[in-house]
């Protein structure tokens, strides 16, 4: 990415450009259902209290560049990872060792191993396990070298409610449509092409996986129609991004699916003799299905369990005899603490999930390495290294719970530490910075245009679908019935040390312009 | 539409059921694109400047009934009314009589006329015409009868500018999809059922009769790239009903489309020499494009010429060699005063446009008598009948020219023509009232709920692509190289004789639930 053309991408655009690039950006999005429920800031909801308005999903404008050898190697590692982590969540004991760490500092983890137990007190009824996974990286270069090159790092992985694969497909599409009209400027006819803008086919290859769930469920015990059922969120925003995928279900799989808001699992769910579980639609009381599979776009943040009914929903649908997306094991793998362990340098753990040597140096290369911040020899090491003001620019202080947000970044780490107790710290992971290369784009939000430096994650979807072992603590049991690669995502946000730039942590969907 | 059933259509929905189907209903229209931008009354433009908003468009809930005799009835006369509008358009000498009765009342036909004069001077050079037509009906109960049967009978026949083609294919999927999922209860499962519901493939049908145009024009002389002009109007809320034609254009048959608002067509067009119609995007400013199809979704109503400019504007487009969609010639023959003399009792016209009588009695028998208010015998009866308030509640009087609007209805008609010097009668024509059935459904307008009486009007859309005659006054001659009828929308509003129901006028698109 030396030459001057990259070195001046995005181009400017005259103001004939752009109004020819945004009218057709904005219908498009909207003709596509690349859009979302308008935040209330930008739309009240007393003004349209029946909700039938939508607004273009924040994108960008072009595509970002993205190094090629990168993107592939992203692509091609995604099915080790589902691998991986299919592994993981197998290996109970090896999980309970994690867990164990965590339980004094995050209740939330504390509470899924604990329903966890409840389910296994009286056996778990469903050997299958689906992921539908999203594994996020940053493009890092190593600036310790004369000449860094490039290479992958990993951010976190998801193991639930991995979201955005219904709109990553269409926002590839758009930029991929916006070239074929011309609305990119001839001078980046080098740069946005054809051969470089990749299609993302996470819409139909997640749906897919949902289906190839549904499928190995098997038929009815008494003739009830089934169903996937989707635990959502309520209300969501980000509605069309899993509309897309339901939609892709019926029509490309001729699977039924629900919605159903997380809080209201009791009014309309129960759980026949057999732990079948069984869905009444509100709307079609006489009529009751039999859940394949759930699928959670919910229940993966503390905020989605404000009452202790919403625990004993959670436990009424892992004790069924549902397929999950994710199980309550398969959830609990995807905790920060297992990628720093996994990650921390010279660790014993990844070999055994993934047994052959070859894969797993490659998932390893993808590691930035991370450390805990315990009384282990690597966390007295990374206590020393966050602590120190000239050390702690190189990292990022992240929360071991899920959910996301609340990172700590370089020289704000050791303020930070000085006034929290030094109990909490084993809560908190050190993570070597990922140093992403310097990019430019302009995102659409809100109505919105900002233009800036800007830091893109690539999200490389993958499905998997298991069988759990018989027994507790050997992670080498158990079967992959289905493991793929399922499309990518692209999202770019305002680069914070960038003044004037994107507003940081305004992020918006994307699409890979390759570069070789 | 006699049984119990029909007479309780549509159903009363329970709460939960109503919750279902709007829910479904407002996502799955923007993820599909059956959108418009929102009203101002709604979203007022400082809100939203950059126009990212986007709304449900105005829908019915329910298919509505339709009688499957009637609609068939529609489909199949299409290419007849295609081949009588092409015949009509051919003939100048004839069409030449009408508007001599006009221009002395209608100031835009007269533009019109001159306009075609102009263009006459210098010859034509373009051979070709296409036309996206779209025919629009009521069902019609003759009262009078004891056992009344149902028949269609013409509204009216659109040559310009026919509008929701782009999103009667999505509503009648959306219908569909509604079915698929359940949201109709079970009690209508014997009348809304896979079978009764049409899907409308007008979007694609559309498209199609642009490409076969665009490849009928032949190649560039001077080796330019090809283009279709989208003539519109702006700001356009119903946008997406043809963006949703451009991207069928694109995808479907490889064509590029551009879009100009009518109003700056001086600025981005220009003739050459040989009247090669040249547009050049404003931001391509190198890449001069050759346009092969004129689709004018603008231009039909005198409101779009504030400026003596936008004459010189449409003299323009007319003088070149594009091939026009319609021609100004196949726009006057969708004058009403076409139809009227059409649809005169004991007219001897439309035998000279379709000397098969069989199609034309075909056609004959899906117009509703209309009358002339000016000096000749019928138009003397007319008079009479429409200045007496007994006789007068049998019709509605219509104004001559295009754009629709400022209807005078039964009772209403004695006064307001009293109130009119009689020197301006002849601007109208005087149509007898089709009686449609009583039937009711519920509409989503920008997010509000009306349900109540209703009154459906079908539009069957029709491509035709013809060679006109070499010489004048003789319809007989040319050549039609392309006829097919191209899907159907349903437009439905509120009956405004019923209190309480759907506030008249407010219209919306709907699709068919045929009964038999």
């Amino acid at each position: 990415m030396a030459s001057v053309s990259y070195a001046n991408y995005p181009p400017e655009l005259s103001p004939q450009e752009e109004q020819y690039l945004l009218s057709n950006l904005k219908d498009w999005s909207i003709a596509h259902g690349l859009a979302v429920r308008p935040a209330p800031s930008f739309v009240q909801p007393s003004q349209d209290p029946s909700g039938v308005l939508a607004s273009t999903a924040p994108v960008t404008l072009f595509p970002s560049l993205f190094p090629r050898s990168c993107f592939e190697q992203g692509l091609a590692i995604q099915k080790a990872y589902n691998e991986l982590y299919a592994a993981i969540a197998r290996d109970e004991a090896w999980l309970k060792s994690i867990v164990e760490e965590l339980v004094d500092v995050d209740d939330f983890v504390a509470k899924l191993w604990q329903t966890h137990l409840e389910v296994k007190k009286d056996g778990y009824v469903q050997d299958l396990s689906l992921g539908l996974f999203r594994s996020d990286y940053m493009v890092h270069r190593d600036l310790s070298q004369p000449n860094p090159s490039s290479g992958l790092k990993q951010v976190e992985f998801n193991t639930i409610a991995s979201s955005f694969g219904g709109l990553s497909s269409q926002v590839s599409a758009l930029h991929k449509f916006l070239l074929t009209i011309d609305a990119y400027p001839k001078s980046t006819s080098s740069i946005i092409r054809d051969g470089a803008l990749e299609l993302s086919k996470s819409t139909s290859s997640l749906a897919k996986g949902l289906a190839a769930a549904h499928n190995a469920y098997g038929a009815s015990r008494t003739g009830r129609p089934l169903c996937v059922l989707f635990v959502v969120q309520d209300p969501e925003r980000n509605v069309f991004d899993q509309r897309h995928l339901e939609y892709a279900l019926l029509e490309g799989n001729g699977v039924r699916s629900f919605r159903l808001p997380f809080g209201e699992t009791l009014s309309h769910t129960q759980l026949d003799a057999d732990r079948t579980l069984i869905y009444t639609p509100p709307n079609l009381s006489s009529t009751v299905y039999e859940v394949t599979t759930i699928y959670f776009r919910a229940g993966y943040s503390p905020d989605d369990y404000p009452k202790e009914e919403d625990w004993t929903a959670r436990l009424q649908l892992e004790k069924s005899r549902a397929i999950k997306c994710p199980s309550i094991l398969t959830h609990l793998a995807g905790c920060k603490k297992v990628q720093q362990v996994l990650a921390t340098p010279h660790s014993p753990h990844l070999k055994r999930f993934l047994p052959d040597d070859k894969v797993a140096s490659r998932v390893l290369e993808t590691f930035a390495p991370i450390y805990p911040l315990d009384d282990s020899e690597a966390g007295r090491e990374a206590r020393k290294l966050a602590t120190h003001p000239s050390s702690a620019t190189k990292y990022v202080l992240k929360p071991q719970r899920e959910g996301g947000g609340n990172n700590v970044y370089r020289k704000a780490i050791p303020p930070f530490l000085h006034k929290l107790p030094e109990t909490q710290w084993p809560a908190y992971i050190l993570m070597e910075m990922i140093e992403p290369p310097p990019l430019q784009n302009a995102i659409l939000r809100n109505g919105e245009q900002q233009r800036g430096g800007v830091i893109c994650e690539l999200g490389v979807y993958g499905v998997c679908l298991w069988r759990d072992g018989s027994g507790d603590g050997d992670g080498k049991r158990g079967e992959i019935l289905e493991n793929w690669e399922a499309g990518y995502l692209l999202r770019t946000k305002g680069d914070q040390s960038e003044e004037g730039g994107v507003a940081a942590g305004f992020g918006a969907v994307d699409s890979c312009c390759l570069v070789d």
